[in-house]
């Protein structure tokens, strides 16, 4: 198996399970975890530890052989997967007689500019950590901004996508940001403003009209602001822009929209439809001898007419990828023992949504519930499935302790990539007159303008940046540095670098630090012109050379 | 206060509780929650949740204004701190009458090459997690890796220091790895080697020498090797070598020693003794009106006798922080209401450390415990220490779960550093033939030898590399690109900068990019020359760019 999610370990569990010592099982999967996906919201907002959401693929499959691995392809015509793992980075090649592919489906937000470099996502265990570390820093932040602007960005957030995750997310971030303002004395729950953003006319598809009616009345009743009929467009590092032609200014938006293939599984050259791979009803791939897809990355036909292209697929959800896992282990196990394979079908049993702050909505075999009751179904149910009498006890201690202790605003910090991509919309700064500079940057795309006026001498300094100009290069020189300003002249796109890695490739690379000399001598006529220095430098100079 | 450890809070804490509405009391401080060091090594074991070992400063300090900021220094003529914040990155002076210094100390290991740059410390939450998923990483690795000697590399742990954090770190780290072989089917009990290593004579200097004694051969029971009288020298990527000129084959070592200034307080330019602030008894700075220091930053005299300097200072545990906190507190109004100030007197009511596996030692008010009871004395001690009901729970909850359920195991991914120095002795193996490459490499010291042999055309290539030079710049062509040998021909460092911050940086300065084109064509006469090319290219090619 190839891929940890729902559909590879319940494949391996069932196979361990029932095909005993007949298999050698292996599961390569790049985390050694199986992340249980329905809880990740609760983990975003705090509600339950990250790592009662996950569970350890070893103990999960106590019969299987779990290799950590990352999967650099697939060679079909010699039967071998290889990974590279470990610190040497060797490739390895490993053998199969049956390939199962459950790689799941990526994010995939390229049709948006902005948007794959701003939005925050929710599909795995460090989305939903690093959405949490986010909300509480804009918390942290806006309590002590003096500027109202940014105060109002950072206390803005953006959910795109009502689907299942979106709905879910935004109820549960919602519920975190209020719990959480008790602790936040310069912060206002009138000040805090909740988006949903769905581009269909109603949210929870997969759901009925009047559990999805009775959902947007509870989120509405809950402070959020729900849109229907209205998408993204593109997003900055300081605003949403939406179809409707609205900007949205804000500081955190979180997409759970863009399902796209897996860049490995798009690599492979097999027959792919919407990004899955292309199954027969018994989920083999057509033409690839023991090579099998389960789970989002299959595109299994529900009915097969001869002839015609079939109109129903399993749709990409936990409780389809479970059935097929099993379903195809048993497939593996008539293969091997010559009985005649069974075509995958299944009919869904019903969905739960929570709403956040108690509530939820269910259908269950055709029952419709609302509000606290299908709420307590919600919980139920994913404490039922969750695996390990001490992960359960966990989450129905924090649960229970949740109902009268405020949430966890730790902010653990989460370390900054060396490197981003930045969006800027025309007009915004980027950098502002006495900023203190953390890092090198370059233009990727756009135009921008430096200014600087030295109110004690009157001078006053200016220079356009194009693609490939660059800013901030004196952060080399004094850690400390305060600029000019920095304004994008139209929508620009930057590429930033922290001053520490900047700062340790200039010094280990004496062609860089010589360009950089000179080119701030040329432009600058000296580091000291034209920037006033600091009051007060920062403790932190270079840091030694090892 | 500027720190939010036990000497900034406790000041806090008490000045908020004992003055009420005479004073405006503000903390500074670059997390927003207060770590509660004694359990970090219970969070590097996964005995108890991060979030359960640290209190956010907001809930403790409820009358408190907190700001998570990160300071830049301080106007002691204008009576400033100087802090920037937030996205924009403004400097803010925030103007006191009366500041207390409270910023700890921190970990200094310059003295002993490649230790700053391989060692994990144990210093705050970020650093037990990364211990902790370092670890489990080791393990991952050691299942299925091939090679015996990077086997037994990755199955070695060496703690540097035996005092109270580096006795209480190997016991737990220790106790995790050998609970934690039951999900870890290749490798054996034998296989792993955990050592402890101290300068001094004995462990734990601060307890009695029976109790001492009794450690040391508690921790050798559990399969410690514990080595007095040795301590470290150099360490490398590969290994680390002591003051006895052994050289220990490991991926893991921790240093507990090496406390030095806090940069911060060192630039400050204030009266220093062994890198803490001089104080005078009632944790006055001299000549600095209003300036008072606490906790591990101040150097607090307990006896003065005129004209001579002070023989005993307070010594840097947080029961003393705490006691200097709450006398500072009183000081502080003291002085407000014009009455005189307290000088600081305590004396230590014992210490605990706990063994692993439900073991400890203690010494209270004199009375010296070992074994069990100690352990449950330690756990009743801490329990009762943390602050919120919530916390207490859910700390207990897991140390009961805990001796019953194996280990949590879960490798939650932090993210790599972007650029990091990494150390290699004399021999080491830089890059293998066939390694899938990841990275950029610029040597910084040292020397080092390329070779490349291609089996297929019998072409042999050989460069030699001195600091300033480079290699891995064809990691810019293609992602999958396999490496020929680099080996170390003496001890070196380089700089090393990953794949993908590399090839965005490059493409985004076309100067860089130019460089490297010419550099490449130059050297290897073309891409393609010299490098076999990789059977299976990895999925991910280049991103696209925004």
């Amino acid at each position: 198996m190839i891929g940890g999610g729902f559909g590879g370990v319940f494949t391996a569990k069932e196979l361990a399970r029932k095909g005993r010592d007949q298999f050698d099982i292996e599961l390569v999967n790049n985390n050694n975890y199986f992340v249980f996906q329905p809880l990740l919201p609760e983990v975003a907002a705090s509600t339950i530890h990250s790592s009662d959401a996950v569970v350890p693929l070893r103990q999960l499959l106590r019969r299987v052989q779990i290799r950590q691995a990352e999967i650099m392809g697939i060679d079909f015509a010699r039967k071998l997967v290889i990974v590279v793992q470990g610190f040497r980075r060797l490739p390895v090649e490993l053998p199969y007689d049956e390939l199962v592919i459950a790689l799941g489906m990526s994010v995939d937000l390229k049709r948006f500019p902005g948007l794959p470099e701003h939005a925050l996502t929710m599909k795995n265990l460090a989305d939903a950590h690093r959405l949490r570390t986010h909300v509480i820093s804009c918390l942290e932040m806006a309590d002590v901004a003096s500027d109202a602007e940014i105060k109002q960005q950072l206390l803005t957030f953006v959910v795109v996508g009502a689907g299942f995750s979106g709905v879910e997310t935004v109820a549960e971030v919602n519920e975190l940001i209020r719990r959480a303002l008790k602790y936040y004395p310069n912060i206002t729950q009138d000040e805090i403003r909740v988006l949903l953003v769905e581009y269909a006319d109603r949210i929870l598809p997969t759901f009925p009209t009047d559990l999805a009616e009775y959902a947007t009345r509870r989120l509405r009743m809950h402070g959020i602001e729900v849109r229907t009929g209205v998408g993204t467009k593109a997003a900055a590092s300081t605003a949403v822009e939406l179809t409707d032609g609205s900007v949205v200014p804000t500081r955190t938006i979180v997409a759970t929209i863009g399902n796209g293939p897996n860049p490995l599984v798009e690599a492979l050259g097999l027959d792919m439809h919407w990004g899955r791979i292309k199954t027969d009803r018994c989920m083999a791939v057509p033409g690839h001898e023991g090579v099998w897809a389960v789970g989002d990355a299959a595109e299994i036909p529900l009915v097969e007419r001869p002839g015609e292209e079939p109109a129903h697929y399993a749709p990409p959800t936990a409780q389809f990828a479970v059935r097929e896992g099993r379903q195809l282990a048993h497939n593996l196990i008539a293969k091997h023992v010559g009985k005649p394979l069974k075509p995958f079908a299944y009919t869904s049993k019903g969905s739960l949504a929570s709403l956040g702050m108690s509530k939820a909505v269910a259908e269950v075999y055709g029952v419709k519930l609302s509000g606290t009751l299908a709420w307590l179904l919600w919980r139920g149910f994913y404490l039922s499935f969750l695996p390990g009498f001490a992960t359960k006890l966990r989450v129905l201690v924090n649960w229970v302790l949740n109902l009268f202790v405020p949430p966890n605003i730790v902010l653990v910090e989460s370390s900054r990539p060396s490197t981003r991509y930045i969006h800027y919309r025309k007009g915004d700064k980027v950098l502002e007159p006495g900023m203190v500079i953390d890092g090198f940057y370059t233009v990727v795309k756009g135009a921008l303008k430096l200014t600087i006026d030295n109110p004690q001498t009157g001078e006053h300094f200016e220079k356009l940046f194009g693609p490939g100009d660059h800013f901030g290069e004196r952060v080399l020189l004094k850690s400390a540095l305060r600029t000019g300003l920095v304004v994008a002249l139209e929508d620009s796109v930057v590429l930033w670098i922290s001053q520490k890695d900047f700062t340790r490739l200039a010094r280990a690379f004496p062609f860089l630090e010589s360009y950089f000399a000179d080119y701030i001598e040329k432009t600058f006529g000296g580091p000291e012109k034209g920037f006033a220095p600091g009051s007060a430098d920062r403790a932190a100079e270079l840091e030694t050379l090892p």
